[in-house]
């Protein structure tokens, strides 16, 4: 569910830094701030109030992405490319919100999203003794694994019972250290303002993750309480000002994943086996709703979100995969793993992390052999950009949750599979009954590739691929499945999971009978998969720890789609030897519009070329940064010293790609929307003048 | 090089015939027409002029698929999209011919091709007994093969120097029987009309393979001989009349291959293993293709006839993997062969032809093991539809060729690899010295993609990544490579072709140097790989005989892209209970386009918008037969009884892609364009009246 920011091919020319640090690397935990590297580099003095009111004034969609409050009455700027999952649920044959936008002029105008959770972060604490006293030393993976997982559903459980406040266990280092994160939730979210998608995504996949970009990639929601709009105590004050050129500003997000504490072989695998994987799903998918798509105008409205989802994805992790495939990058790493490996204080040591890398390079193999298998049939991963599962439709998940849910309530809340322990059930309950449409043409196209992708990755001959066909064809058995199953139904779900396993039994639902079938494979394939990860996890906080004695604790955690504070500056690049500077403008944009010959997906929306005459052309509109960044960062603001928003993050350049894994801070840059810019548009092109006045004033005129 | 024609994603509702013969199933070879059925079913004599005078009026179009003469004056016809690789050629950044079409209103106004062979058949001779008079018995599969391929270049070589004509030794019955084939070359060929691509296929990827269908998917060329337009005996009259509703036509043309021969063991294999890879092999080419297409016009005009096929080729694939994932077709497949094992006179005879099919399968399972490598590092296999080799880039293909030529020149003809031996060496340098255009950047947009692929399926540590590399990233490595590699330029290949293995090496040229790097995997696998093929050939040669025995001679050979003779009638069928009609006429064409509100690719070129009042609307335009055709065919004439031009096939309905396995005749169609509609918008649309005056009259007007 992690939301795709937008990452990148690569050219990794420049220096890697892969360990130490140095220069604005860095995503860091609000409970612990660079304050030194602040106070040494810029003569920046990070304060507790400050960080408090960035952090509740910073906000996470669950859907995939992060934003902020910007009134006190609750309004919320992300980017459009975050809302778009709730622009297309929103969204019908007569009214498609993705494509041509919205703007609510009072909040009474105000579309409700259909199953949106923001989460606003409250509290930090370190529990890694805890969970860690709840493992019993000497057990096996297996054993050790069950005895975490037990662990943390309990800290979870007792958190919200505390707090009310939803509660998560995050791991950080890869398992060098465990902290638990108290977010304020809210569910009834709506729709203010959304652009075309045409000026949100000007340039369309030939420019993502390219710069110059001119971009007005971002959508308001509000957030509401009892029915009315939200009363806040922190957001962000609008810069009428923004940043500029070497100024200091701070980006506070929910970066989604880095992989720069993987060890060799865990990088091995991600470039040999699990990105070569995903990618060949992903452009399978893509051909196959672009041909879709292309057939009619609603069938192309249907599978809109799904398409830049996927499209953006494959260039994410083509990117990512091409940093991989940088020989400078490997060497970079392995020279640091080396050193890690020699730099021990005591020859002991040494041989102690040997120990823990060898520990580490078995598990990565045996995952080797479980990943296709587990994509297919368990598929739940997190990622930071879209990667199908192996069914890849909301009936067959929905059937499979209803399934699950039931047997798993049967048991003690820590015995269950973590999706379902009981800290989780408001959110999953969120999900479960979406009135989100879900239409049977798509998934009946979607799961039918699907079930030709089962068969031609396991071979049809397979017991696997023999029990999801039941003697049909990849295409009669999926359109079977999905015109006889009644899960897309809201009240049939709710009556099923209020009735439990018996009734889940007794419905003889098609889809969920055939992820019955299958879930023995599927347990088993996450079992194994999920003991390789507790091998890694315990290897990994042994390495910390030797990594910690060698070198101190200066350096972040990876990613882990939690909040973070990067801190930066707005600087242009060098590119081939061309000089990229760091802002563009609205004169820029009408010029690369005229030299495609207003071609898509270089064309303008109407409305972009008629008020063309209105606008202040030297506005500035896109502008880059060095900051620390990565997809889940997509809509995070960027704020000056005094916690005021200057812009929205809303891509990374292509030589930023290799952020996954090293930062790199000469070429790879962060890209924004200017606070400017924003408002101009608001303004001049949408006559949005209600919102222009709240996010100047810092709340609604009364 | 085989074209593509279209065939497809299939439900495989209706009775195959698999085994038998009935109905109009059957592509024939010329030297044994069903002279009996024809006579049976439609009361038709079969007679020797008339079979003579098709078969010279045949053209096939080597750059994959077929034609026919229509006129004395050596004009010829064919569909757009066999005629779209030298439309492509032809084009420049000036002038898009393939998006935007030709006219030439004299000869002298024509363009010549830059590289096209077109062949007619001139005579089929049987000499099974010699080839197979030429492998001695007992001898290994590898000094089998080895001898098979010698003694194959001395026959064509003594055919080409006693005839002076085109020698091709054809295996047919998956290596039952060989013919010895001699054509006729052109390769002065001049494009006289294309239509705009638009209205050619109209419809475009999402119509691909359907019907109803509204194409004008054709194209004319001339033959030219001592600088003039070729005088010919033998063309096809061109009928005003066409083809009723249930009139018995014939298809003489090229269809590329079927399947129908092989072992089950043979179709799981390119279930499970080369109809998957060639899939993600397309699908990822398609993918980057269409982004670099979208980044701006002259990048769609360079890649257009590449991303078109391979949108061709991946539609057609999936189609026929389809139709290998239905159940019924297996089954069907499975009795067949499971009756033929018990089918035996003895039980002596059973026994040994099980032991056939156990090295059938055994050869199948090493075939299995070496495809990857083969496709990526060897990479030459005849394909009906397109499916790009490992470097998938010119500069490559022409670097390996000028490397492999050299040595392969100093050895004796007959131990050469097969495409070097001497009867080939005509139409080589055609293909060597072709001042084709090759744009640099294309090249290494798919050097870089082709070499990122090789290390994702063969693992980035492997030995062939690594040389292949260099220490450099894929993206790096391609880019060098292009820049600095010389054999683009016709000059320089001319002179390495003309100074041999001497100049070759002296060149230093860092293309061919890679080239010689990978050669010796690449000639290992190849030898691996035909050392299979030679178990197989031997054992269907085993089979075939046992066939015999058991149910006669009534079967035509599996399609070996020669010439074929089919029968059939114009007939429409019912889909999904849906009567589809056999005929379309213009009215549906331009009622189909406002249906889609004129969106690409459903657009219509400008002329046809505004000519739509002078065309007579109910003039019939495309329809369906019966006919049993595959890819290959496309360009093939319909031809009445009286030997006249009826229309010409342009595709296949979804249904039809099963008849690579299996022929069935409920729902599978031959698609056509009707020659009445052709005359109707050449004359109409495009004012060429020069050109309907020569097809009406048979030859050009003085």
């Amino acid at each position: 569910m992690l939301k795709r920011v937008r990452l990148l091919r690569v050219l990794l020319t420049a220096t890697l830094l892969v360990s130490g640090l140095r220069a604005d690397e860095g995503m860091w935990l609000f409970s612990a701030p660079p304050r030194e590297q602040l106070q040494t580099r810029y003569g920046f003095e990070v304060t507790a109030p400050w960080l408090d009111h960035l952090m509740k004034s910073s906000v996470r969609f669950n859907s995939g992405g992060s934003g902020s409050f910007v009134s006190a009455d609750g309004l919320v700027i992300t980017n459009h490319h975050v809302g778009a999952d709730d622009l297309q649920k929103l969204s019908t044959a007569q009214h498609n919100y993705l494509r041509d936008g919205f703007y609510a002029a009072t909040p009474e105008a105000e579309l409700k999203c259909v199953d949106l959770e923001l989460n606003v972060l409250q509290s930090i604490e370190d529990i890694t003794a805890q969970v860690n006293a709840g493992v019993a030393s000497g057990l096996d993976a297996g054993a050790a694994a069950e005895a975490r997982r037990r662990t943390i559903a309990g800290i979870e459980k007792a958190s919200l019972a505390r707090t009310g406040l939803r509660s998560d266990v995050v791991t950080l280092f890869q398992g060098g250290a465990y902290h638990l994160y108290c977010y304020k939730r809210y569910t009834d979210i709506r729709l203010a303002f959304a652009p075309e998608q045409q000026i949100a995504f000007f340039g369309g996949d030939p420019d993502n993750f390219e710069y110059p970009r001119y971009n007005l990639d971002v959508c308001l929601f509000r957030v509401y309480e009892g029915g009315r709009p939200a009363r806040l105590e922190h957001f962000l004050r609008w810069s009428a000002a923004a940043a500029a050129e070497g100024e200091l500003t701070f980006v506070s997000g929910h970066p989604g994943r880095t992989e720069r504490q993987l060890t060799i072989d865990e990088l091995r695998f991600l470039r040999d086996v699990q990105f070569p994987y995903t990618l060949r799903r992903l452009k399978r998918l893509e051909v196959l709703l672009a041909n879709w798509g292309a057939r009619d105008v609603e069938n192309a409205r249907r599978a809109r979100d799904d398409f830049f989802t996927v499209q953006n994805s494959r260039k994410a992790y083509d990117g990512e995969l091409a940093a991989l495939h940088t020989p400078t990058l490997f060497a970079a790493k392995t020279a640091d793993e080396a050193a890690l490996r020699q730099g021990g204080a005591k020859p002991a040591d040494n041989v102690a992390l040997a120990g823990e890398l060898a520990r580490i390079a078995e598990a990565a193999q045996r995952q080797r052999e479980l990943l296709v298998l587990q994509r297919l049939v368990d598929g739940r991963r997190h990622e930071v950009f879209f990667a199908p599962d192996g069914f890849n439709c909301d009936s067959f998940a929905l059937a499979r949750t209803l399934l699950r849910v039931a047997e798993e309530r049967a048991k003690p809340d820590g015995e269950r599979l973590e999706e379902y322990a009981d800290a989780a059930r408001e959110s999953f309950e969120l999900e479960l009954f979406s009135e989100k449409p879900i239409y049977a043409d798509l998934e009946a196209l979607k799961l039918a590739d699907a079930l030709g992708l089962l068969a031609e990755e396991l071979g049809y001959d397979s017991p696997v691929v023999e029990q999801a066909l039941a003697g049909r064809s990849p295409r009669e058995r999926a359109h079977e499945l999905i015109a006889a199953t009644k899960v897309r139904e809201v009240a049939v779900r709710r009556a099923l999971y209020a009735g439990g396993a018996a009734a889940v039994t007794a419905a003889k639902d098609p889809m969920i009978e055939l992820a019955r079938m299958i879930d023995p494979v599927a347990r088993e394939v996450r079992r194994r998969w999920e003991e390789a990860g507790e091998v890694k996890q315990q290897a990994h906080a042994a390495i910390e720890r030797a990594r910690f004695a060698q070198r101190g604790a200066a350096v972040a955690p990876d990613a882990t789609f939690t909040l973070r504070l990067s801190y930066g500056v707005v600087k242009g690049y060098t590119e081939s030897g061309r000089a990229i500077p760091a802002f563009t403008d609205y004169a820029g944009l009408y010029a690369r519009s005229a030299a495609h010959g207003n071609r898509e997906p270089f064309d303008l929306p109407e409305r972009w070329a008629a008020r063309r005459g209105a606008l202040e052309l030297a506005t500035p509109f896109n502008f880059v940064t060095t900051h620390d960044i990565i997809g889940g960062n997509s809509g995070s603001p960027v704020v000056n010293r005094a916690g005021e928003f200057a812009g929205i993050i809303f891509d990374g350049n292509l030589q930023g790609l290799a952020l996954a894994f090293a930062y790199e801070e000469v070429e790879s840059r962060a890209l924004a929307v200017d606070s400017r810019g924003i408002l101009e548009a608001l303004g001049k092109v949408y006559g949005a003048e209600s919102l222009v006045n709240e996010l100047r004033r810092g709340r609604r005129s009364e």
